[in-house]
C-alpha cells in the first residue's frame, strides 16, 4: 500500500502550472528557451519564491540560482535542483518539476517546523537545454568546472547572440563566482521523457546513470542554381546531400542495439522552391551507454557524412557541439532511494537516463542521485509532455523522505525506516 | 561579321549596375525580394528613369509598372518587358535586363529623334520569381486574366504577409485595373539561366517555348519527441521522412530523360539538435518540356511521398502552388528574331526555356517571344550570376530591332533588311 506523501502536492501542482504560464504557447506547452526573455520572467518568478519562503538566493556568473534554507550547522549543503529553460516546444515538468520540487521539500520543512543539520539549496541551473547554446547542461558543466565562465559566456547561440550578452540582457549575469557552495550531495527529480515506467506500471525510476551523447554539426557547401535551368548532372546540391547524410544517420543507428540517433536541426540556404540549395546544416545527436560503442557510430556518421559530401562535389565541414561520457550516479545513494521507495510503498525499477541530466554533471564532485516519475505516452520536449498529479506526488514524497535523511532532520513520530 | 550595336549599352550597363545596388548583397549579388522595401526602391528608381524619359507611367492594382512612349497612332503598343524582383540570393541580370533593355530601347529611339507607330510600353511584372510569394509569375498571371487580384492579394507568403498588405505596405498597389492596356505583342530578353549558350559558342537563343513546371507543397506531422529518451522503433519523425522523400524526388527524376526536379525548401519543426522534428515542410518543383512525362513524375513523387509517411505512421498535407502547361511562343515572331539576329552577324540557335518567365503568360493574349543571351558558367539565382557587355549589347541590339520593326519606326538609311 502506498503512503500517504508528506508533501503538499496541490502546492506544488499550482507552482507547476504557474511556471508554466511563463512563455505559453498558444496551443499548450511552453517556450522558455534559456536566458530569452521567457526565461528570464521564470527566472523572476522563482527567486521571487525563493525570497518568500526566506531562502538566501545567490546568483552565479553563468546565471545559475541557488536558494538555500539554513541548517543548524554551517555544513555543506543538500542540494536539490534542476533547470527552468525549455526547448522550443517543450511541456510544464521537464526541469521544472525538479526545482519545483526543491521548493516544495524546504516548504514542507518549514510546515512541520522542522529544521536539519546541513543547509538545503534548491538549484535551477543555466540552459540545461541546449537549444539555443550548445553544449547543454551548460550551467552545472560551468558549476563543475567542466568549462570556463568565459568560454561558456563566449558561445554564439542559433540567433547569433552569444551567452553573454544574452546573460547580460536578462540582468543574470551573476556577481557570485561559479562553482561555489561547495554541496555534500545531490539529489535530482525527473519526468522519465520516455515510455518504460509508463508501460511497466511503474511508479519510480531509480536512475543508475546516464548514456554518453554525442552532438555534431555539419555543413555542407555546393553552388545554389536556378531549379528550371541546371541540368541534374550539373548539380552540386548540398540539399539533397543533407537528406541523404539524415537517412543514412538513421540506418546506421538503427543497426546497432540500444542505440539512438537523431537529425533533429536542418537548414537549408536559401530554402527556395526554385533555387538549389548551396548551403544545408544539420546536426547529428547520437546516445548509447556504451562509450565505445557511441564512438564507432559516431566514427561511421563521420565516414558516411564524408562519401556523401565527395560524392556529390561538396565541401564538407564540421565541429563537435557536445561530448559526454556516461555516468555512473553514486551506489549508496541508489540504494537508499530504492530503500525510501520501498517504505513509501511505491514501485520501483533501476533505469538508465537517455537524457542528459544537471545531475551527471553534479556527479563529478559530490555523490548524486536522480529520481524518475513516468512520462504519458513517453512524450517530452513536445507540448503534450503530461505527468499525472499522482505520479509527481509519488517522486516528490521520495525527495522529501531522502532530504530528511540526508540533510538530517528531527522528524518527531514521523520517522520512516 | 557583327554588326555594331545601335544602342547604348555602356549607359544600359551603367543602370544595371545602379538598379544591383538596391538590395546588394555584403559579398556580392542582390537580394530583392517581391514587395519588400528593397524591392519598392528599385520600382521607385525604375518609375524615375521612366519619368526622366518622358513616360506615362501607370501602376495597376497587383503593382505591375508600365511605362510607355507614345507612337504616332493611339494604336495597342508593343511591350517590352520582365521583373526585377529577385530571388534571396540573386544576380543583378535575371530580369533586370529585360525591363532596363526595354528603357534602352526607348532611349535610343529619342537619340535618333525617332517617332514609332505604335506605342512602345516597358513593363516590369510584380513577383516574378515566387520566391517569397506563390505562385512566380504572378503579376503577368494576374494581367492576363489568369488569377484574380483579390486571390493574388489573399496569397501568403513564406514570411506570413499577405500580398495584399505587402503591396499596400510598399505603396505599389495602384489604382489602374489589371488587363489594361491591350498589347500588340510582347518581347522579353533574359539571361539564359543555363550553360547551354556559354557551352557551344552562340551569342543569342531563341526561345521556341517554356517547360511545363509543376510546384507542390508537402507537409509531414508526427510527433516531436525527446531524442535521447524515445526508441527509434517508437518515433514518429517527420524530418527523417522529409529526407527520404527528397532522396526519392531526385530518384524518381534522374530515372526520366529531359526532367528536372528539385527539392529547394525543407523547413523541421521545432529544428532542435536534440528533438525529433515533429514536423517538416518541403517543396517539389518538377519541370519538363512534355506536359505528359511531367504529370507522371508528379504523380510518381506524391505516391511516393504518401508510402513514406504511411511507413512512418505520419500525417500527410501537400498543395500545389504552381501549375503551368508547357507555352509555345509566337512562330512569326521566333522567325523574325533569327532573321534580325542574322543580319546582326550575330550565332543564334533555337532552345526550349527550362525556367518561367512573365513571357509566357504574355503568350496567352498576344504574340510573344523571347530572347536569351548566355549566363557565364551557366549560374542563376546565384550571385555569382554574370553576363558579359557583349552579350547584353547583342541580345539588346536585337530586342531594338525587332522593336523598330514591331513599333513601326521610319529609320532613314539605317533600315535592316
Amino acid at each position: 500500500m502506498r503512503r500517504p506523501s508528506r508533501v503538499n502536492c496541490a502546492r506544488l501542482s499550482a507552482r507547476l502550472e504557474r511556471l508554466g504560464q511563463v512563455g505559453a504557447l498558444p496551443g499548450g506547452g511552453v517556450c522558455r528557451l534559456a536566458l530569452t526573455d521567457e526565461d528570464r520572467k521564470g527566472r523572476d518568478l522563482l527567486v521571487g519564491w525563493m525570497r518568500e519562503l526566506g531562502m538566501a538566493v545567490l546568483i552565479d556568473r553563468i546565471g545559475n540560482i541557488f536558494g538555500t534554507r539554513p541548517g543548524r550547522r554551517p555544513a555543506p549543503p543538500l542540494m536539490i535542483g534542476s533547470h527552468i529553460d525549455t526547448v522550443k516546444t517543450g511541456g510544464l515538468y521537464d526541469g521544472a518539476l525538479g526545482v519545483l520540487t526543491g521548493l516544495e521539500v524546504v516548504e514542507t520543512l518549514d510546515d512541520l517546523g522542522v529544521a536539519t543539520d546541513r543547509p538545503i539549496t534548491v538549484a535551477a541551473f543555466t540552459n540545461e537545454e541546449g537549444a539555443r547554446f550548445a553544449p547543454d547542461m551548460m550551467g552545472s558543466l560551468v558549476h563543475v568546472g567542466g568549462m570556463t565562465v568565459e568560454a561558456a559566456r563566449a558561445v554564439v547561440g542559433i540567433d547569433g547572440t552569444t551567452v553573454g550578452d544574452a546573460l547580460d540582457g536578462i540582468g543574470y549575469a551573476g556577481l557570485a563566482p561559479c562553482g561555489k557552495p561547495e554541496v555534500h550531495s545531490y539529489l535530482e527529480l525527473h519526468i522519465e521523457q520516455g515510455p518504460i515506467l509508463e508501460a511497466e506500471r511503474v511508479d519510480i525510476g531509480v536512475v543508475e546513470g546516464v548514456q554518453a551523447i554525442s552532438w555534431t554539426e555539419f555543413v555542407l557547401e555546393g553552388a545554389s542554381a536556378h531549379a528550371g535551368t541546371t541540368p541534374m548532372a550539373m548539380r552540386r546540391d548540398a540539399g539533397l546531400a543533407a537528406a541523404r547524410a539524415a537517412v543514412a544517420v538513421n540506418d546506421i543507428v538503427r543497426a546497432v542495439g540500444g542505440q539512438v540517433g537523431t537529425v533533429g536541426s536542418l537548414v537549408f540556404e536559401p530554402n527556395l522552391v526554385n533555387v538549389v540549395a548551396g548551403k544545408a546544416t544539420f546536426t547529428v545527436d547520437l546516445r548509447n551507454n556504451d562509450a565505445d560503442a557511441l564512438a564507432r557510430v559516431d566514427a561511421a556518421v563521420g565516414l558516411a557524412v564524408r562519401g556523401i559530401a565527395e560524392d556529390a562535389g561538396l565541401a564538407l565541414r564540421s565541429r563537435i557541439l557536445a561530448s559526454f561520457a556516461p555516468v555512473g550516479f553514486d551506489r549508496d545513494l541508489i540504494g537508499e532511494i530504492e530503500a525510501t521507495t520501498a517504505n513509501l510503498g511505491l514501485r520501483s525499477r533501476r533505469m538508465v537516463s537517455g537524457a542528459g541530466h544537471d545531475a551527471q554533471m553534479m556527479a563529478r564532485i559530490c555523490p548524486a542521485a536522480m529520481v524518475f516519475v513516468p512520462s504519458a505516452r513517453g512524450l517530452s520536449h513536445n507540448i503534450a509532455e503530461f505527468t499525472a498529479p499522482d505520479d509527481i506526488a509519488a517522486g516528490a514524497s521520495v525527495l522529501f523522505e531522502m532530504a530528511v535523511k540526508l540533510a538530517g532532520a528531527d522528524m518527531v513520530g514521523e520517522e520512516i525506516a
